[in-house]
């Protein structure tokens, strides 16, 4: 009996130490322990509703955009981080332009703020969002079906408006700071879906992915520090692309 | 002996649920889970060098500023989140604001962007840095220093820009999400401090500090969702006392 127990403890130890050696070497490997608690906390925070519509942030940013005043000479940039970190009315020169992107926001986000966008009936709006969507684990069909209630909105509600539909970015799993299921597949078969959209609507799709993009349609590294958002050498090329389009009349 | 054993192994079991009992409720209290990953989180993160200055985001946004072009009719906004997300330029329909905040910049950071604000010798600079130093714990001592650096460099290099030092804003504990050793009374003894070293330089001391702060100098709960940072109702007053200096000539 007590050779039992003893033997039990002893395999029971063994593979308790086993198991936590691997388990030190692997999160070494990966950023020791800040690396363990920001994974929980973005699991914890995941498993509930999106963070991004209730996190304080994104109220304060909201309710900003409330007081200010856009109207029909306006060129809205609606979107999220990617969006809402570009400095596009410096970029452009062009203090029409009015950045509406919020970091974390989703195709639902988007639609729960449409309306303040549409009653200024603005001259152009240049949309990018999704790339959450998918981050979250939001389906193919959920997204596609947003987006179509996004444009159909713009669509019957301010007519006037050009609309440019923007492909989501290509990201970099290898510099990816937070392991994540999304992948370019995933964000290439959005975009090809968008492109359709937008020639459904008469609207015009710009593709903003391939000048991004490595041969391996992976973000280049040049562009980014953590393989999602763009540094200032990232925004260049975005902003050549866009030109034409901002510029003309 | 047995029975040693046994007592030991009650009182050691009664502790832990109890402590295990408390340490839930208390959680529970908190938030939950995502509470502790997320406070986990920020207590590593903070252990090494501030997060701001190395974070991709920072990076991200440095790199961007150094691309884009300031001149000597520029008005700079210069600070950290509570700059970053006011939309100044559309704020005050002005165009020639250049917003230069960045989200969990210090008086060091400041330090080190200060080149490529300086070589531009913008008409006004609008400061507001030291609530992020404070959240650190860097002493107040080094604070006020590294203002000394920040005033002396604006003195000596680019004299004819108009400084404008901002007071650091109230935080509100009971509305902070974050758990910090920070407090009103240390911003209002380095908001002393700021007003002392304006004198100093000849430049404008600007208290914005009195009109978001409740009679007990909490961040009136009205302006803010986290304690900290400012909804569009926060940046109204802000606005209104900045409004003289942003227009005169």
């Amino acid at each position: 009996m007590k050779r039992i127990i003893v033997i039990s403890l002893f395999i029971s130890l063994t593979f308790n130490c086993l198991f936590t050696l691997l388990g030190g070497i692997f999160l070494a490997k990966r950023g020791g322990l800040p690396y363990l608690f920001d994974y929980l906390s973005r699991l914890t925070k995941n498993n509930s509703s999106p963070p991004s519509l209730t996190s304080p942030t994104y109220l304060h940013q909201t309710s900003q955009f409330e007081l200010l005043t856009i109207n029909n000479d306006s060129i809205i940039f609606l979107g999220d981080s990617l969006t809402a970190e570009g400095k596009w009315s410096e970029l452009f020169a062009n203090p029409k332009i009015k950045n509406r992107g919020i970091g974390g926001d989703t195709t639902i986000g988007v639609i729960a703020r449409l309306d303040k966008i549409i009653e200024s009936q603005p001259q152009k709006i240049f949309l990018m969002i999704g790339v959450n969507d998918i981050y979250q684990g939001v389906s193919a069909n959920t997204v596609y079906n947003n987006y179509r209630t996004i444009l159909e909105r713009f669509h019957q509600e301010t007519p006037t408006t050009k609309v440019y539909i923007q492909s989501i970015l290509p990201i970099n799993k290898k510099l990816v700071i937070y392991p994540t299921a999304a992948n370019n597949q995933q964000i290439s078969q959005l975009n090809s879906q968008l492109k359709q959209l937008a020639a459904e609507f008469s609207y015009t799709y710009v593709d903003i992915f391939s000048s991004l993009a490595d041969e391996e349609n992976n973000l280049k590294p040049i562009y980014t520090h953590d393989g999602i958002h763009l540094n200032g050498q990232g925004y260049r090329p975005w902003k050549e692309i866009l030109a034409e389009y901002v510029n003309d009349d």
